[in-house]
């Protein structure tokens, strides 16, 4: 056994990487889940089965001693005693995860007590005697009280009071949420209690299934925000809203929102009537939108938002399709162009505790950056625009198959590969940063971004230098040719397109430069940048520190996170606690405009050009 | 001058019989009303300046001092110096009106501090700048909090926040409900902030607006309640809710008190978005309905209701049509078959902190009753069935137009008076309860209840003895004829409908009883009896006493204190600890059940008997 195995847990749906030998409970431990193991991994205490769903190694002797020979035939095996030799999916029964669990999210590790807001608590209530006439609801606050909670019960509980007492002998299960019993259940239903956790982007939307029983995310789903038929960006809906159409707005990201919680409750095999709660994050216009609330005052002058704070509503006033008696939480704003989302990172990654200095760069069609440490946070925003996202780009294409991911160099040669490895289609945003990285290295592309002639490329490979042509509209740069290289159609990156990318990173950088300044420190100190969203997290950390997207550090610093905008609306979900850090980070943050910097123009023009 | 007059206070609809001669200021005050008269009555401030809307008395010195010759043509006068010579109809204006005033009630006055939990803020919100961005509802937030207030702002209010703020200069009015944001309306509508009160009886719905800036009531209007097309009493509509009716009992409700709220808006020329909030009250079936909870085990041992506690809900979620932002309170029930209505008796009568021994009776379709101090306090429920209401009797009807509602005999003659003085076509239950009293008084009707015939009337003179006659139901006394006075019909008594008067009399007398013998006191101890509901209002009280209805206490301790359930909603909405004495009183007061007592039958059928 030698090398690296991956490892993935379900219904968690974490992966990770250990060396083949390691055993299932140190693997899982790597991947930030505890699991159940009162003798400490000694074989003694039988705590912690877990399932194999792909072949299972032998059985141990401790297997044998505390399993049953139909429990092994089914590839249940003790995970302090199974060790890994192959790629493996396991799962992992609720009751061998530890609910003090750590939540990882792509190198970046959170305690969590798992303790949402919602929950759901099942009771045997008293019943009335001709001695002992007390209401229906007195009697269930007397049974929930008996643990010192003081609840209130709401109206829509009361309602279907009656009829869920007597449905089951008086065995309820009444779901609470924030000290009030929103919903009253027959019989023992707290093995059912969900809730979703989205992040709401201006072109992508996801959301995450979560079964706040154990804290694992059970299902993702994800749709194109149907708000990108009304404008692409985040200027064009705010237009399109101060025009009479919130309401369509708000429509168009509800469905979504509604399609995407059918989706995941079908793929866990639940009812939505299970969702008790929604908690979304966005930028400050997609949360205004989600609430129908007009944004348009964020896109003029000095650029408010209508509400910074977190707002909490109900699922009914949202027109959110879970339990009608569910909670909708959406985080809080920092700016006008600093939203939900950038909150969600910083909490995420934790910002509020962290000593260290950290960027964190969220790049979407705005990018978001944060700086800091818990003393002082300081954020800016950046028009990027859509060019990361493949759009404005001649062969831009959206990351899908057939599209150029990574370009490089290989003795002289360029070398290309694509999205599932399918014939060359077109270039998405992590292709386009490594054509740009790779021509930069071959000399091809001057600092200022103007690409060299074929005449001028002396000293270049033939393969660099026949790929340099010109037509009408100028100079450009062959990726993929049917003739060169048997790819379905030619992919070329024109003079126009680097001029784009240098517009969208230039935005970034300049964002970059300018909180550094006002953080009073360089790049060198930084002890981390973090790469949050899809697209920073299949970037090429050489490529961007390449092209200066990001600041200046060793790579070894730079870490991607994922969608931590999504992460932070389920840690939110998944422990009530999180919230009010979300409102300190919120006011604690400052919000740096850049519009109205006397220096931006200039330092943005400097930002253009490459290192 | 000499004698009484009566006096109408305007808005307040106050009326109060004082004697000619007495000042206008101190009138007012008989009326629960204390006028703005910083200088102590003295003429010398002039700020007790109120307008006569009847002719107006002739100008003092004062008056020709601080008010001008066209204030006086138009009637205004300074109360402190305006003697009132004849029946008058005063209005107050608003800064008249003190606004710590008292509340009478029929006989009984409460202290009131106007104090609503629905209130207005108007004020000038900050604007943000480049170098303040704050967000809208931050910056709202600040405004509200320069007074130390902590407030939240709705969902719902965030979503017109952006436009109101901006559509009259940052100059809005925030309408809060419990340290919450419900609206924010532009520009400074202080002026405009109303709720409604309501009584929600098995037969009639009443509906009163109040000025929340004056605590005036500006409009009554009441309906038939339209539950009655399914079920004239409470246990016959709670058997059509327990058969799936409760949506349309429901719907039924709430679109009688949404008729009400129209008409009380049309009537006061105000919208109904100006009006915040709805208080009701109605016995616990009235309330669980009102609710959309069903009632259905109300009426099945042990007889349980689904919810005790105040209910406080938005007023979308209880279909009422008052501001869509608007809260609803309904007020605690005591138990199945003693509802908030009677907790509204109780709060108008202030049973909380009398130390007098008190007994209040409300006499409706269900008749409750309650006895008492604020040391202790009983009650219990009496199903009287709707004789009073003139039901089940062979020619009663409700108190309309042409109905006797008042019999008695003059020199040996019957004397009846019909309600307007038309002629008679039916009998009410005011008129009942008299007749049944003459017939006693009479010698025509035995202890027993029955009637004795036209044979055995020696001693009675001619023209009652003419009107003992039988048919082939049975004897009968005939109230008007064509032939003896004019009438327009024949209108009699049967030996029936004194049966039926007998039952229902003799379930209310059987509750008093068990109710003094269980708080261990007798008829002689009660210091006041209190008469609540429309009936108890017009009933006379020598009557009531005569039949047995009352126990035997001296006329002048009875009180007639009219519509005390709907005093107790009125309370609750101008001032906002009430709901807590409320809650507090049905609490505090201990539910007898008659139906779980062995004495129960043999003491009703003793009360059925006349003294």
């Amino acid at each position: 056994m030698q090398g690296f195995v991956k490892v993935t847990f379900q219904p968690v749906g974490q992966s990770v990487y250990v060396p083949a030998g390691e055993t299932v409970l140190e693997a899982a431990l790597e991947g930030g889940l505890e699991l159940h193991s009162p003798c400490g991994g000694h074989g003694t205490c039988g705590g912690c089965r877990v399932i194999f769903a792909s072949t299972a190694p032998e059985p141990t002797p401790e297997d044998s001693r505390h399993l049953s020979t139909d429990e092994i035939a089914d590839g249940v095996r003790l995970a302090c005693r199974a060790r890994l030799a192959c790629d493996s999916v396991i799962n992992i029964p609720e009751s061998t995860l530890r609910k003090d669990s750590k939540f990882l999210l792509h190198g970046i590790t959170r305690a969590l007590r798992l303790s949402p807001s919602v929950t759901k608590v099942s009771l045997e209530v008293k019943q009335a005697t001709l001695d002992d006439q007390r209401a229906d609801a007195d009697m269930l606050a007397e049974g929930l009280g008996a643990d010192g909670r003081q609840v209130s019960i709401s109206h829509a509980a009361l309602a279907s009071l009656p009829r869920a007492l007597r449905a089951e002998g008086h065995r309820v299960t009444a779901v609470i949420d924030s000290l009030q019993v929103i919903s009253v259940e027959p019989g023992d239903t707290s093995g059912a209690l969900y809730a979703v956790a989205f992040d709401i982007g201006t072109t992508t939307v996801v959301g995450m299934l979560l079964d706040l029983n154990t804290g694992a995310e059970v299902a993702v789903s994800a749709r194109t925000n149907p708000q990108v038929s009304y404008g692409d960006d985040v200027v064009s809906r705010i237009s399109y809203a101060g025009n009479g159409g919130v309401g369509k707005l708000h429509q168009a990201v509800t469905a979504c929102v509604n399609e995407i919680i059918e989706d995941l409750a079908a793929q866990a095999g639940i009812a939505t009537t299970s969702i008790y709660q929604a908690v979304l994050c966005g930028n400050t216009t997609m949360s205004h939108l989600l609430l129908g609330v007009d944004p348009s005052f964020v896109a003029q002058s000095p650029y408010v938002a209508a509400v910074r704070a977190a707002v909490r509503t109900t699922s009914t006033a949202a027109g959110i399709s879970i339990n009608p008696a569910g909670s909708v939480v959406v985080l809080p704003n920092v700016a006008g162009f600093i939203g939900g989302d950038t909150v969600g990172v910083m909490l995420a990654a934790d910002f509020a505790h962290s000593d260290r200095l950290r960027l964190a760069v969220d790049i979407g069609t705005n990018g978001e950056i944060v700086i800091g440490s818990r003393e002082r946070l300081l954020c800016a925003s950046a028009a990027a625009g859509p060019a990361f996202e493949g759009a404005r780009i001649r062969h831009g294409m959206r990351a899908a198959s057939g599209a150029i991911e990574a370009v490089g160099a290989q003795d002289g040669r360029l070398v290309i590969s694509t999205i599932n490895g399918q014939a060359a289609v077109g270039l998405c945003g992590t292709g386009l940063i490594d054509a740009v990285a790779t021509l930069l290295d071959a000399g091809l592309l001057e600092p200022t971004g103007r690409l060299i002639s074929q005449e001028e490329a002396s000293g270049v490979s033939d393969d660099f230098r026949r790929r340099l042509q010109t037509n009408s509209t100028g100079p450009l740069f062959i990726l993929a040719d049917p003739e060169f290289d048997g790819a379905a159609r030619q992919v070329v990156l024109s003079q126009r397109d680097i001029r784009e990318l240098q517009l969208a990173k230039g935005a970034i950088q300049a964002a970059i430069r300018i909180l550094l300044a006002e953080y009073g420190v360089s790049a060198g100190d930084l002890d981390e940048v973090l790469l949050a969203g899809a697209f920073g997290n299949y970037i090429s950390r050489e490529s961007a520190l390449r092209i200066g997207l990001l600041p200046d550090v060793p790579v070894g610093r730079i870490t991607q996170i994922g969608n931590a905008a999504g992460t932070g609306s389920k840690l939110v979900a998944l422990e009530r606690e999180m919230l009010e850090e979300a409102e300190r980070l919120s006011l604690h943050a400052r919000y740096l405009e850049l519009a109205g910097r006397a220096d931006f123009q200039s330092i943005f023009a400097e930002s253009m050009m490459f290192p």
